[in-house]
């Protein structure tokens, strides 16, 4: 009996190296009701064909974080098999909307390496790219995670600073939702249930979404198997030294997912993810937990030539308590710093 | 930080008046296969085109229970997000098959009002009504439920009685399914394995439905988030001073369809639900209960102008014991009383 | 109330007899989504159309497990509802790849009757087909199952024993896959991310799958139900005599599905599953138990006029330890000896 080997180790990473990663995947109206079910996402433009068609699109899209966690999944075998922590996110951009029949892959550039003083693991910067079946590019991001060195404990000689944006520039920003009429956004609203639009968004307001959602093993676990994503912490209680919990440890992905639905009372009128600038899973989240999340405007700018549509800029942070604060602090297990885009009120 | 005023208070429902819901829903064929999963339904007309087809329609429609449950999801954050309780249905009436493709929304007129003596809560009726996207209604129901008053304490002055059917008339009742043929009929009841049709129940029959299914946090939770129900009840264990229990209580669409799915043993060949007369939760149902239903036939009527289908009323009692009575009594949790379309012998 | 009567018993069981199962079911890309939550399958050419298309068919097929899964699930009613055992599995075929539309029903022959020596039940085996909306067979197998008799003991006269091949024949075996050139091979070993083709495979290689899986109560259900299968030992905790342990047992299809998905790692090449010669679930699995799996090359043979793909012979064991001898032994729960088609490398 061999054991496989199984996937990288630091020594595996040179700055430059791109990986092809396997399976690709077909998405379908199945994987966005097995995604309703697991998350509760009621995003307007994602929820309904004629939603979506009133901002320009042929039909309703897949969920942003949907298309996230399989173009993830995707990675995990080649980039973070080993990894002793996943440390964040950069540079997430969401290039284009992705519809039911679309098949996905995903490759991976290194773009930094950087031992740390212990010198048995590092830090790796890979830049990951998911593509549809015409090669067209969907989503692209940056992410860091802790990888151990194999065995022979060799020093790295090259280590890579990665160039990565504090921020996605607004200006940057495209869409393809378009809201061509005065009529379109009437009917939006309507869909939506709510006026709130990126005109009433001010600088610093802050928005508690009330409701909460309790974390169960299954929940989570079909999640993650629906992404395909093989991570053996997650499906497994004891499985590498760093679990110290000896629990199964929910799929960061699966508390954005969470986080950002809970997050739509409020924010309604949303209608797609453009870019996220960092993003942070600070402390690990297991079954019965119950999640709540609270957003904070940080800023509001337009987008280039468009007046139909603007971006707000959000910090969501997720949590373990309604009222974190109150519940003693130390429960915040995601901060997520984005640009969503917004329809404005009509000229 | 602004909290987010959440649903409607007795004050606010204003009788006469009408509500638009939010976020229409595209359903699929994936919502179809996590309902089959989530509940176990095997309708028959439900679970094959071919078998939709003997039956006159042009391939298989959604379950009717999702349906319902989709569209009364629709209105919980208006209509039922304060509730104290919901105390019971009548006049649902399931007017046109739903297919995979369409997109329903719901809108909500209040019909009745009355404050309780204690003067802090009231007992709202509404009418709803589902409508795909060329805006034909599709199913359609009046609900009542215990809303607490605001803060404010102010006398309700306009109370209203609903009005209201104690029985769906059956000669209101038209159906879409028509099995055209003997040859038809014959298929059918291949389909089926059950040549046990209209004529075969006698009033006063009872059925004692063998099966029963234990009830898992994850799957009514992941069945009130695909109903896009936000209720948070049923997703965080501590709540509301109403839920004394402590626990997530089973969102209570989901046990009807439980009940439903476990008496389609002994009535194979029911084809759809027609109306429903009244129903029912007379308790709480928590995760780990184990569920059982029994029915009862009531009467059988004919449909004007037809000879191939006809109409039971059936009683449907959902309980927490196989043998609720030897069980000490006390364990129903649902009555429902309804019409269901079942084919008829040739002539 | 009249309790209905449930299944068949051994006295039903008249050797030569066919069964026309009920409720054929239309499967969907909803099922491949559902069944990708439930079990992580990540099979290549069932994951993607642009995979399935390199291999030789229009569109990505169902997982063959889950084609026999639903395929199964209809005969339970008819077959294993009063069964004390479900003791085993030979000439199981996969005659035909199967697409999200088609329309599957089952039907059964009993081949095999022979009454044990406490003459209070018997072993039955019975050969079921499973066909399409056109009456074309996509799958059959043999199983067999432990039966007992009804209340009245009478003697079973006509014992026969069923005639059954020990392994499918290679020659025997055909597959719709096919690897058109080298391009195509090239392409297909890059969405697997694997070129380990047949020719790398010796026999009595071992393969240790390092993966594991935690089953919990929520997915064994929904995968039973999701099959339409009734058997109450799957969602009951206290419903036969033979079930000794109070618990609801894991439908045994699952516990295939799960260990074929574990397999994945060090056999992504494969294609599709050909025939399975046998298969016994060892030992009954409950929710909280973690599922590993190890393969063992069995045999390597060609197919007839085809040199772009070939057949391994594979043992797949299932079982409760990643080490399960390490752990003492007596943990494994399926032992399984199969076909799968695999591409060979281009001559």
């Amino acid at each position: 009996m061999t054991a496989l080997p199984r996937g990288n180790f630091l020594e595996d990473f040179k700055p430059g190296r791109t990986i092809r990663h396997g399976t690709p995947r077909t998405v379908t109206d199945g994987d966005i009701a097995v995604y309703m079910a697991l998350t509760g996402s009621r995003e307007a433009a994602q929820s309904a064909d004629t939603t979506a068609k009133l901002c320009g699109l042929t039909r309703r899209p897949l969920d942003d974080w949907l298309v996230f966690n399989i173009a993830f999944g995707k990675t995990v075998g080649d980039i973070s098999h080993n990894a002793i922590a996943n440390l964040g996110y950069a540079e997430v951009r969401f290039l284009r909307p992705v519809f039911a029949g679309s098949t996905l892959r995903s490759e991976t550039m290194v773009i930094g390496l950087r031992e740390i003083n212990t010198r048995n693991a590092g830090i790796v910067h890979v830049r990951s790219t998911c593509l549809d079946e015409t090669d067209t590019p969907v989503l692209s991001w940056v992410r860091w995670v802790m990888v151990p060195k194999q065995a022979d404990g060799r020093r790295i000689d090259t280590q890579v600073a990665p160039e990565l944006l504090p921020l996605i520039p607004p200006q940057d920003i495209e869409s393809h939702a378009r809201l061509g009429s005065a009529n379109a956004l009437r009917a939006w609203c309507q869909a939506t249930a709510s006026t709130k639009l990126w005109d009433d968004y001010a600088l610093g307001d802050g928005i508690d979404h009330p409701s909460g959602m309790t974390i169960e093993e299954a929940d989570h676990m079909s999640a993650a198997r629906l992404y395909q994503n093989t991570a053996q912490v997650h499906f497994v209680p004891k499985t590498m030294v760093a679990n110290e919990a000896g629990r199964r440890i929910v799929y960061g992905g699966h508390v954005i997912s969470i986080c950002y639905a809970l997050s739509c009372e409020g924010l309604e009128n949303r209608i797609h993810v453009a870019a996220v600038n960092s993003g942070k899973h600070t402390a690990p989240v297991f079954a019965g937990d119950v999640l709540y999340s609270k957003s904070t405007i940080l800023d509001r700018q337009t987008i280039r030539h468009r007046s139909d549509i603007g971006l707000l800029r959000l910090r969501l942070i997720g949590s373990k308590a309604h009222d974190p604060e109150a519940a003693g602090g130390g429960l915040t297990v995601l901060e997520l710093d984005y640009w969503a885009v917004i329809p404005r009120r009509h000229g």
